[in-house]
Protein backbone atom coordinates (compact mmCIF):
# COMPACT_ATOMS: atom_id res chain seq x y z
CA UNK A 1 0.00 0.00 0.00
CA UNK A 2 1.06 3.56 -0.63
CA UNK A 3 -0.83 6.78 0.20
CA UNK A 4 0.75 9.74 -0.43
CA UNK A 5 1.01 11.85 2.78
CA UNK A 6 3.10 15.31 2.77
CA UNK A 7 3.90 17.28 5.87
CA UNK A 8 2.77 20.94 4.98
CA UNK A 9 4.68 24.02 5.90
CA UNK A 10 3.97 26.08 8.71
CA UNK A 11 2.39 28.57 6.18
CA UNK A 12 -0.13 25.95 4.70
CA UNK A 13 -1.12 25.34 8.29
CA UNK A 14 -2.01 28.39 9.35
CA UNK A 15 -3.53 29.48 6.00
CA UNK A 16 -5.96 26.05 6.52
CA UNK A 17 -6.69 27.45 10.13
CA UNK A 18 -7.54 30.81 9.09
CA UNK A 19 -10.17 29.86 6.15
CA UNK A 20 -11.54 27.24 8.10
CA UNK A 21 -14.36 28.27 11.21
CA UNK A 22 -14.44 24.75 12.52
CA UNK A 23 -12.74 22.27 14.34
CA UNK A 24 -12.02 19.42 16.98
CA UNK A 25 -11.02 20.52 20.96
CA UNK A 26 -9.82 17.49 22.61
CA UNK A 27 -9.04 17.75 26.39
CA UNK A 28 -7.89 15.24 29.25
CA UNK A 29 -9.45 14.63 32.28
CA UNK A 30 -7.67 11.57 34.76
CA UNK A 31 -6.28 10.35 31.43
CA UNK A 32 -9.17 10.45 29.84
CA UNK A 33 -9.64 12.31 26.94
CA UNK A 34 -12.57 14.17 25.79
CA UNK A 35 -13.30 15.97 22.09
CA UNK A 36 -16.32 18.27 20.81
CA UNK A 37 -16.75 20.00 17.80
CA UNK A 38 -15.60 23.99 18.06
CA UNK A 39 -15.89 27.15 16.29
CA UNK A 40 -13.12 28.86 16.56
CA UNK A 41 -11.19 32.37 15.03
CA UNK A 42 -7.95 32.27 14.11
CA UNK A 43 -5.29 35.20 15.21
CA UNK A 44 -1.61 35.09 14.88
CA UNK A 45 -0.55 32.25 17.63
CA UNK A 46 -3.99 31.95 19.48
CA UNK A 47 -7.19 30.48 18.87
CA UNK A 48 -10.49 31.84 20.06
CA UNK A 49 -13.60 30.18 20.81
CA UNK A 50 -16.80 31.17 22.93
CA UNK A 51 -17.93 28.35 24.57
CA UNK A 52 -21.18 27.13 26.27
CA UNK A 53 -20.45 25.69 30.39
CA UNK A 54 -19.99 22.15 30.37
CA UNK A 55 -17.48 18.88 30.47
CA UNK A 56 -14.55 20.52 28.72
CA UNK A 57 -14.85 23.65 30.66
CA UNK A 58 -14.29 22.07 33.71
CA UNK A 59 -11.61 19.83 32.29
CA UNK A 60 -9.51 22.51 30.92
CA UNK A 61 -9.77 25.09 33.72
CA UNK A 62 -8.50 21.69 35.60
CA UNK A 63 -5.45 20.70 32.90
CA UNK A 64 -5.26 23.59 30.15
CA UNK A 65 -3.54 21.00 27.68
CA UNK A 66 -5.55 21.15 24.45
CA UNK A 67 -5.19 20.01 21.19
CA UNK A 68 -7.73 21.42 18.44
CA UNK A 69 -7.40 19.23 14.94
CA UNK A 70 -9.09 20.92 11.38
CA UNK A 71 -9.38 19.54 8.43
CA UNK A 72 -10.08 20.69 5.06
CA UNK A 73 -10.73 18.88 1.55
CA UNK A 74 -8.84 20.30 -1.49
CA UNK A 75 -8.31 19.89 -4.99
CA UNK A 76 -7.81 16.48 -6.47
CA UNK A 77 -9.41 14.64 -3.93
CA UNK A 78 -6.78 16.03 -1.35
CA UNK A 79 -7.60 15.98 2.41
CA UNK A 80 -5.61 18.46 4.79
CA UNK A 81 -5.48 17.94 8.59
CA UNK A 82 -3.77 20.44 11.15
CA UNK A 83 -3.29 19.42 14.84
CA UNK A 84 -2.50 22.43 17.27
CA UNK A 85 -1.20 21.91 20.49
CA UNK A 86 -2.11 24.47 22.66
CA UNK A 87 -3.03 25.61 26.61
CA UNK A 88 -6.22 27.12 27.49
CA UNK A 89 -6.69 30.35 29.05
CA UNK A 90 -9.77 31.74 29.70
CA UNK A 91 -10.78 35.50 29.10
CA UNK A 92 -12.82 36.83 31.82
CA UNK A 93 -15.19 39.77 31.13
CA UNK A 94 -12.53 42.41 32.23
CA UNK A 95 -11.94 45.28 31.13
CA UNK A 96 -8.28 44.19 30.10
CA UNK A 97 -9.67 41.60 27.82
CA UNK A 98 -12.37 43.95 26.58
CA UNK A 99 -10.78 44.67 23.36
CA UNK A 100 -9.86 40.97 22.59
CA UNK A 101 -13.31 39.83 23.19
CA UNK A 102 -14.85 42.46 20.95
CA UNK A 103 -12.08 40.96 18.41
CA UNK A 104 -12.68 37.71 18.57
CA UNK A 105 -16.51 38.61 18.26
CA UNK A 106 -16.45 40.39 15.51
CA UNK A 107 -14.73 37.32 13.78
CA UNK A 108 -17.00 34.52 14.68
CA UNK A 109 -20.02 36.96 14.07
CA UNK A 110 -19.53 36.20 10.49
CA UNK A 111 -20.33 32.52 11.14
CA UNK A 112 -23.77 31.83 11.21
CA UNK A 113 -23.36 29.55 14.22
CA UNK A 114 -20.31 30.16 16.19
CA UNK A 115 -21.28 28.14 18.98
CA UNK A 116 -21.06 24.05 19.08
CA UNK A 117 -23.01 21.00 19.33
CA UNK A 118 -22.99 18.89 22.52
CA UNK A 119 -21.25 21.79 24.54
CA UNK A 120 -24.16 22.79 26.81
CA UNK A 121 -25.53 20.72 29.87
CA UNK A 122 -28.50 19.50 28.77
CA UNK A 123 -30.90 20.75 31.95
CA UNK A 124 -28.33 23.31 33.32
CA UNK A 125 -29.60 26.16 34.93
CA UNK A 126 -30.92 28.80 32.60
CA UNK A 127 -28.53 30.96 34.06
CA UNK A 128 -25.65 28.86 33.80
CA UNK A 129 -26.30 28.86 30.42
CA UNK A 130 -26.50 32.31 30.07
CA UNK A 131 -22.69 33.18 30.39
CA UNK A 132 -20.74 31.67 27.78
CA UNK A 133 -17.13 31.27 28.74
CA UNK A 134 -14.68 33.24 26.50
CA UNK A 135 -11.28 31.57 25.97
CA UNK A 136 -8.55 30.88 23.82
CA UNK A 137 -5.83 28.52 23.34
CA UNK A 138 -2.61 29.57 23.25
CA UNK A 139 -0.40 27.88 20.18
CA UNK A 140 2.46 25.60 21.56
CA UNK A 141 2.94 23.86 17.91
CA UNK A 142 1.09 23.57 14.65
CA UNK A 143 0.99 20.53 12.58
CA UNK A 144 -0.49 19.96 9.11
CA UNK A 145 -0.40 16.80 6.69
CA UNK A 146 -1.92 16.37 3.04
CA UNK A 147 -2.70 12.79 1.55
CA UNK A 148 -3.94 12.09 -1.47
CA UNK A 149 -7.36 10.50 -1.12
CA UNK A 150 -7.94 9.06 -4.70
CA UNK A 151 -5.12 6.38 -3.61
CA UNK A 152 -8.72 4.77 -2.66
CA UNK A 153 -9.08 1.31 -1.14
CA UNK A 154 -8.48 -0.20 -4.61
CA UNK A 155 -4.61 0.43 -3.63
CA UNK A 156 -4.92 -1.10 -0.88
CA UNK A 157 -4.67 -5.37 -0.07
CA UNK A 158 -4.35 -5.83 3.86
CA UNK A 159 -6.57 -9.22 3.76
CA UNK A 160 -5.56 -11.96 1.29
CA UNK A 161 -8.51 -14.07 1.43
CA UNK B 1 -29.07 33.03 25.73
CA UNK B 2 -31.81 30.57 25.09
CA UNK B 3 -30.28 27.70 23.30
CA UNK B 4 -32.57 24.17 23.24
CA UNK B 5 -30.58 21.61 23.48
CA UNK B 6 -32.11 18.22 23.99
CA UNK B 7 -30.23 14.38 25.35
CA UNK B 8 -30.77 11.85 22.85
CA UNK B 9 -31.94 8.76 23.83
CA UNK B 10 -29.07 5.81 23.46
CA UNK B 11 -31.31 4.37 20.61
CA UNK B 12 -31.05 8.01 18.56
CA UNK B 13 -27.30 8.07 19.29
CA UNK B 14 -26.38 4.31 18.42
CA UNK B 15 -28.74 5.41 15.03
CA UNK B 16 -26.24 7.98 14.19
CA UNK B 17 -23.09 6.13 14.41
CA UNK B 18 -24.86 3.38 12.84
CA UNK B 19 -25.54 5.72 9.52
CA UNK B 20 -22.05 7.86 10.55
CA UNK B 21 -18.80 6.80 8.83
CA UNK B 22 -16.24 9.57 10.04
CA UNK B 23 -15.65 10.42 13.78
CA UNK B 24 -12.83 11.97 15.73
CA UNK B 25 -10.90 10.15 18.15
CA UNK B 26 -8.99 11.65 21.03
CA UNK B 27 -6.19 9.74 22.96
CA UNK B 28 -4.29 10.64 26.20
CA UNK B 29 -0.32 10.52 26.71
CA UNK B 30 1.11 12.54 29.79
CA UNK B 31 -2.09 14.47 30.53
CA UNK B 32 -2.11 15.67 26.87
CA UNK B 33 -4.43 15.06 24.39
CA UNK B 34 -4.50 14.26 20.76
CA UNK B 35 -7.30 13.91 18.01
CA UNK B 36 -7.69 12.79 14.79
CA UNK B 37 -10.50 12.03 12.35
CA UNK B 38 -11.17 8.45 11.28
CA UNK B 39 -13.27 6.02 9.35
CA UNK B 40 -15.27 3.48 11.68
CA UNK B 41 -17.68 1.04 11.43
CA UNK B 42 -19.84 0.70 14.30
CA UNK B 43 -21.49 -2.74 15.49
CA UNK B 44 -22.90 -3.53 18.65
CA UNK B 45 -20.77 -2.32 21.88
CA UNK B 46 -18.00 -1.91 19.62
CA UNK B 47 -16.26 0.49 17.13
CA UNK B 48 -13.77 -0.94 14.58
CA UNK B 49 -11.19 0.94 12.82
CA UNK B 50 -8.30 0.41 10.27
CA UNK B 51 -5.67 3.08 10.84
CA UNK B 52 -1.82 3.73 9.60
CA UNK B 53 0.49 3.82 12.04
CA UNK B 54 1.62 6.80 13.86
CA UNK B 55 1.01 8.87 16.98
CA UNK B 56 -2.08 8.00 17.85
CA UNK B 57 -1.44 3.85 18.00
CA UNK B 58 1.71 4.36 20.15
CA UNK B 59 -0.42 6.80 22.35
CA UNK B 60 -3.48 4.08 22.95
CA UNK B 61 -0.71 0.81 23.11
CA UNK B 62 0.07 3.06 26.03
CA UNK B 63 -3.33 4.61 27.39
CA UNK B 64 -5.79 2.59 26.18
CA UNK B 65 -8.66 5.54 26.69
CA UNK B 66 -10.25 6.94 23.94
CA UNK B 67 -13.18 9.21 23.21
CA UNK B 68 -14.72 9.41 19.47
CA UNK B 69 -16.91 12.23 18.84
CA UNK B 70 -19.33 11.84 15.97
CA UNK B 71 -21.26 14.39 14.40
CA UNK B 72 -24.61 14.80 11.90
CA UNK B 73 -26.56 17.50 11.13
CA UNK B 74 -30.00 16.82 11.03
CA UNK B 75 -33.82 18.80 10.07
CA UNK B 76 -34.66 22.13 10.64
CA UNK B 77 -31.03 23.04 10.76
CA UNK B 78 -30.80 20.64 13.83
CA UNK B 79 -27.02 19.41 14.69
CA UNK B 80 -26.70 15.99 16.85
CA UNK B 81 -22.99 14.86 18.52
CA UNK B 82 -22.83 11.95 20.02
CA UNK B 83 -19.46 11.38 21.98
CA UNK B 84 -18.23 7.57 23.10
CA UNK B 85 -16.06 6.63 25.61
CA UNK B 86 -14.10 3.40 25.75
CA UNK B 87 -11.19 1.39 25.52
CA UNK B 88 -8.65 0.81 22.69
CA UNK B 89 -8.18 -2.71 22.06
CA UNK B 90 -5.80 -4.31 19.09
CA UNK B 91 -6.74 -6.82 16.80
CA UNK B 92 -3.81 -8.56 15.86
CA UNK B 93 -3.37 -10.82 12.30
CA UNK B 94 -4.14 -13.84 13.81
CA UNK B 95 -6.77 -16.66 13.25
CA UNK B 96 -8.88 -15.56 16.09
CA UNK B 97 -9.56 -12.00 14.63
CA UNK B 98 -9.79 -13.05 11.29
CA UNK B 99 -13.75 -13.34 11.26
CA UNK B 100 -13.98 -10.03 13.11
CA UNK B 101 -11.19 -8.53 10.44
CA UNK B 102 -13.26 -9.45 7.81
CA UNK B 103 -16.41 -8.26 8.70
CA UNK B 104 -15.02 -4.76 9.74
CA UNK B 105 -13.61 -4.72 6.64
CA UNK B 106 -16.43 -5.37 4.81
CA UNK B 107 -18.49 -2.69 6.32
CA UNK B 108 -15.54 -0.35 5.82
CA UNK B 109 -14.72 -1.38 2.36
CA UNK B 110 -18.18 0.77 1.42
CA UNK B 111 -16.65 3.57 2.10
CA UNK B 112 -14.50 5.23 -0.44
CA UNK B 113 -11.91 6.40 1.64
CA UNK B 114 -11.55 4.40 5.06
CA UNK B 115 -8.57 5.91 6.48
CA UNK B 116 -8.04 8.97 7.67
CA UNK B 117 -6.13 12.39 6.92
CA UNK B 118 -2.79 12.71 9.62
CA UNK B 119 -2.60 9.10 10.76
CA UNK B 120 0.60 8.06 8.65
CA UNK B 121 3.90 9.57 9.24
CA UNK B 122 4.94 11.75 6.69
CA UNK B 123 8.46 9.75 5.95
CA UNK B 124 7.72 6.57 7.25
CA UNK B 125 9.54 3.31 5.98
CA UNK B 126 6.60 2.10 3.38
CA UNK B 127 6.92 -1.49 5.57
CA UNK B 128 5.76 0.24 8.31
CA UNK B 129 2.88 1.91 6.04
CA UNK B 130 2.26 -1.41 4.77
CA UNK B 131 0.47 -2.46 7.75
CA UNK B 132 -2.18 -0.87 9.06
CA UNK B 133 -3.20 -1.40 12.39
CA UNK B 134 -6.76 -3.34 13.07
CA UNK B 135 -8.22 -2.05 16.31
CA UNK B 136 -11.46 -1.72 18.00
CA UNK B 137 -12.86 1.13 20.65
CA UNK B 138 -14.85 -1.14 23.29
CA UNK B 139 -17.34 0.98 24.22
CA UNK B 140 -18.24 1.93 28.08
CA UNK B 141 -20.54 4.55 27.67
CA UNK B 142 -22.35 6.45 25.07
CA UNK B 143 -23.87 9.94 25.05
CA UNK B 144 -25.51 12.39 22.60
CA UNK B 145 -26.94 15.51 22.37
CA UNK B 146 -29.49 17.14 20.24
CA UNK B 147 -29.75 21.02 19.43
CA UNK B 148 -31.42 23.46 17.06
CA UNK B 149 -28.85 25.43 15.65
CA UNK B 150 -31.26 28.18 13.71
CA UNK B 151 -30.87 29.93 17.30
CA UNK B 152 -28.36 31.31 15.97
CA UNK B 153 -26.49 34.61 16.63
CA UNK B 154 -28.46 37.04 16.52
CA UNK B 155 -30.78 35.03 19.87
CA UNK B 156 -27.53 36.01 21.35
CA UNK B 157 -26.16 38.80 23.47
CA UNK B 158 -22.42 38.52 25.29
CA UNK B 159 -21.50 41.68 24.70
CA UNK B 160 -22.94 45.25 25.13
CA UNK B 161 -20.93 47.57 23.83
Amino acid sequence: MTIPVREMSEWESRELLHHGNVGHLACVHDHRPYVVPVHYAFEAKQLYVFSLTGQKIDWMRSNPNACLQVEASGEHHRWNSVVVQGRYEELPDAPEWHNKRLHAWSLLQKRSFWWEPGSSKPGAGSDERDNPIFFRISIDEISGRELAANAGIHDVTILQE
